[in-house]
C-alpha cells in the first residue's frame, strides 16, 4: 500500500465520538420507550432495496438523490432513503399480517444531497406508522406520540403545523390544474414556499401555465394560518366550492381536531395551509412539528399515504406515519444544552492500585461489581495513583477505588467518592452493596439539583 | 407503474417484523447493558467507507465480497463489511483521542456472500474493542465481557478457543515460509480446517510449495488443543525453535493464562493451535467462542491487530476486540427457546370500550396512562367487545380496560386481568397507580414462575 488513504468519513457522513453518542443513544432511548408507551411495536428492514421498490412513488428529485447500484448478482438496488416504503412492501406482501399495524424503526437512511447545517448524506430517522385504520384517530395518535417524545426530550417551545393534501388538490381543481402529475408539481411548489418565498413559488406556478389570476389566489389561500379549531368556519367558507376533495379535506381537518380534543393537542395543531410536505405519496392529512427555539427545518413530518401498499402490488389499505428527524433534534439539543448533564458518565466506578503488582486483585475486584450491573472501568495502562485520579476527575468518573496492599491485606479497599472528595475504606464481600447504594444516592441528588 | 414489483427483501437480506425484532432488541440490550457494565463506551461510524479504508488490510476473499460502487460524486466507496476497520481509521485521524480507548459499537455490515443458515449479506456485529494498551489484560478483557453477555443471554455450553498468530508465525516460518502474503495464505488455510477438513489443508499447503514432510509437522502441530493452563508446558516444549515469533506467541498465552485467572476464566480458555481467523490483520492473539448446542461456527470472534492502526497512516498503536456474531446468537436463541416467553409483551395494556361513542374517553385515558410510561393501544377500529377481548387474549397483552357508560359516569373503568380472568372496577384518578402496581406484581409472578 503505497497509496495515501484518506481518513475522513466520506463526505456528509460522520463518525460518533463517545461524547456524541452518548447523547444520541438518550435520544434514541426516550422516543423508543415513548412509541412503546403508544403501542409501537419494533420492527426493521434491510438497508439495501431494489430500486423499484425505492421509486415506485418519489418524486424526481428523491430518485436523484437516491444511492443507487448493480450489486455483484446484477441486481439493480439502492440504499434506503427513508423508512416507509419499506415499510409499505413488506405490508404489501404479507397480506395475513394483522392490523391495525403498528410499528416503530429508529434506523438510519441515506440520499446524497448537499450537506448543510442538519442535513447529511447518513441521517437517522425515528418513525411510527398505524397500518389499517381509516379513522383520523390514527393520523393525531402519530402526532401525540411525536410531540410526547419531543417534550420528554426537553422540547418545550415547538409548532406542530397541519394541513390535508385534499385541501390542496381542491385548490389545484380551482385552478385549472386537473392532471396527476401536474398536481404532484403542484404540490411540490407549494412545499418549497419556506425555501423559495412568495415570489419564487409565483414563478414556479407560473413556469406551469397558472394563470396570473389564480396564482394570486393560490397565494392567498396558503397564507391561511392558524389554531385549528378556530379556522375550522373559515376553511369552510373559502373552500365552499362543492368539489369532492375539498369537502374530504374539510371532513379530514374536522376529524382530526375532534380527536385532537381528546389528545389534549387540538390548540396546538396550527392549520397551515401552505404545508405540503416534499413526499409524493400523501393523500390525506399531512403535518409537520417545527422548533420555535432554532429555525433549521421540520423536527418530525409526516402524513397519511393510503394508496402506496396498493402502488406497490398490495391490497389497498389506510395508512398514516410520522417521522421525528433525528438530526435537527440532537443538533437543536447540542447548540441549547437540553442535555442532562450526569448522562455522559457511563463509567460508574475507576479501579487503580497503590501498586502494579495489585492489578490481579483490581481485575477480581472489577469482575465482582461488573457482576452486580455497575459500570467498571480499570486502570489497564499501570498508571500512578496521583495520575489515575487526574484521570477519573477529568472524565468525570463518580467514584474510584484504591486497591492497596494494607488494605487488602484486610480484604478492603478505599472507595473515593470524587464528588464529595471523601473517602473511606471498604470490605470486598460488602462493596457491590455499598457501591450501589452510593449511586444510587447520587442519582437522587442529580435530580434535586 | 406497469412493471411488477419485486415485494421480497434483496436475497440474503431481512425484514424483521416485531415478534422477531423484540427478541433481537433484547439481544442488543443484554450486550450494550455488559459492555457498558466493562466500561466500554458507545461509537459508531458511517455504513459507507472509501473502498481505499475497507480494503487496506483484508485479503482478497473479503474484497470480493463487498458491496462497492461509485457514488453520484464519483467517490469509489462500499459499506463496511466489518466495524473495526472503521474504528482504526477514526483512531489514526485523531491522535489526541485519550488512551486507552475503549468503545462498543453494535451495528450491521454487508457482505455478499452465499447465504446460509445463521449467515445473510446484511447482519449485525456488537464490537468491544480496547485500543491503546499493550498488555494481554486488554485482550482477557474483551473475551470475559463477550462471555459475560453471553451468560447473562443464557448460553450456558460454550468454549472459549484462543491462539496467538505469533505462533502459527513460527509455524510457517518452521516449514520454510519467510514471506509476508505467502504467510496470509498460509493462515488462510490453517483457517479453512473446520470447514475443508485436514485433507483440505493438506491440499492447500501442497498447492503453497510446502513439502510433504513440512505439512505432516504442521497438521500434527495444529492438533494441539486443550485448556490453556495444562497445555502451557507442551506448547513450549513443542516450539523450542528459538525463533522470534515461537518466543513470543509463548508470552502471549502466558500472559493472558495469568490474567485469565484473574477473570476467573483460565480454565475455560482452550489452547487451540488450529486456530487462525479469517481476518489478515491479527498480529497477536486470536480467540473465538463457540456455541456447543449447536455448531454453526463461531458466535464470538477476536483477536489483536497491533499494526492496522499504523498501516491506516496513524501513529504504531496497540488494539484488540472481539465481535459478538448477532445473527447466529439470534439464530441458536430462536431454536432452543432460550428467549423468556414474556419480552414480546411489549403491550401491557388495551383499552376498550362498550360503545363506539366513548372512543374519546378511551383517547383520554389512555394519554394518562402513558404519561405514566405504561404501554397503551387502544382500539382504532371501534370492534365489538367481544372481539377486542379475543384480540388481547390472542396477542398476550395482560390487561385490557373496559370503558363503559355506566362506569365513566361514576368516574371509573372496568380492569381485567386477562390472565388470572378476573376483573375489578378503578377510579380513573386511581388508575395509573393501579396499573403500575399490577405490572409489578406480573413481573414477579413471572421471576418465580
Amino acid at each position: 500500500m503505497k497509496k495515501k488513504i484518506i481518513l475522513q468519513p466520506v463526505r456528509g457522513m460522520r463518525d460518533f465520538l463517545p461524547n456524541d453518542m452518548i447523547k444520541r443513544n438518550f435520544i434514541f432511548d426516550i422516543i423508543k420507550e415513548t412509541y412503546e408507551n403508544y403501542g409501537f411495536l419494533p420492527f426493521e428492514t434491510p438497508a439495501i432495496e431494489y430500486l423499484d421498490v425505492l421509486t415506485a412513488k418519489s418524486g424526481p428529485e428523491i430518485v436523484r438523490q437516491i444511492y443507487s447500484f448493480e450489486d455483484k448478482g446484477g441486481r439493480k438496488v439502492g440504499l434506503r432513503f427513508e423508512l416507509t416504503i419499506s415499510l409499505a412492501r413488506v405490508v404489501a406482501s404479507n397480506p395475513t399480517l394483522p392490523k391495525p399495524f403498528k410499528r416503530y424503526c429508529i434506523s438510519r437512511v441515506w440520499r446524497y444531497e448537499e450537506p448543510q447545517a442538519g442535513r447529511y448524506r447518513e441521517f437517522w430517522q425515528a418513525d411510527a406508522d398505524i397500518i389499517g385504520v381509516n379513522s383520523r384517530i390514527a393520523d393525531v395518535e402519530v402526532i401525540a406520540a411525536a410531540r410526547t417524545a419531543l417534550i420528554r426530550l426537553g422540547f418545550k417551545n415547538f409548532e406542530i403545523r397541519v394541513n390535508s393534501r385534499k385541501l390542496l388538490d381542491a385548490l389545484a381543481v380551482i385552478s385549472g390544474i386537473e392532471e396527476e402529475e401536474a398536481k404532484l408539481n403542484f404540490f411540490r411548489a407549494i412545499d418549497k414556499i419556506e425555501k423559495i418565498g412568495e415570489n419564487g413559488v409565483r414563478e414556479e406556478l407560473y413556469r406551469m401555465g397558472i394563470s396570473s389570476g389564480n396564482i394570486n389566489k393560490i397565494l392567498d389561500f396558503i397564507k391561511i394560518r392558524g389554531p385549528l379549531p378556530s379556522m375550522l368556519p373559515k376553511i369552510e367558507d373559502v373552500l365552499d366550492y362543492d368539489i369532492k376533495s375539498a369537502n374530504e379535506g374539510i371532513a379530514d381537518l374536522k376529524q382530526m381536531n375532534e380527536f385532537g380534543k381528546s389528545y389534549g393537542i387540538a390548540n396546538e395543531m396550527i392549520f397551515d395551509m401552505s404545508l405540503a410536505r416534499g413526499l409524493d405519496y400523501y393523500t390525506g392529512p399531512v403535518f409537520e412539528i417545527i422548533s420555535k427555539d432554532m429555525r433549521i427545518g421540520s423536527i418530525a413530518g409526516g402524513g397519511r399515504y393510503d394508496t402506496l401498499i396498493q402502488i406497490l402490488g398490495g391490497a389497498p389499505t389506510p395508512a398514516v406515519g410520522i417521522a421525528l428527524g433525528v438530526e435537527r433534534i440532537f443538533e437543536i439539543m447540542k447548540k441549547t444544552n437540553m442535555f442532562p448533564k450526569e448522562i455522559t458518565n457511563i463509567v460508574q466506578v475507576y479501579i487503580a492500585t497503590s501498586d502494579k503488582s495489585l492489578i490481579m486483585k483490581a481485575i477480581e475486584i472489577a469482575e465482582i461489581l461488573r457482576n452486580s450491573r455497575i459500570n467498571v472501568d480499570i486502570d489497564l495502562k499501570g498508571r500512578q495513583l496521583k495520575r489515575n485520579l487526574e484521570y477519573a476527575n477529568k472524565y468525570g468518573i463518580p467514584i474510584v477505588i484504591i486497591v492497596g496492599k494494607k488494605e487488602i491485606e484486610q480484604n478492603s479497599v478505599i472507595v473515593r467518592d470524587m464528588k464529595k472528595r471523601e473517602q473511606e475504606e471498604v470490605k470486598i464481600s460488602n462493596l457491590a452493596t455499598y457501591i450501589t447504594t452510593k449511586i444510587k444516592q447520587r442519582g437522587f441528588e442529580n435530580e434535586r439539583e
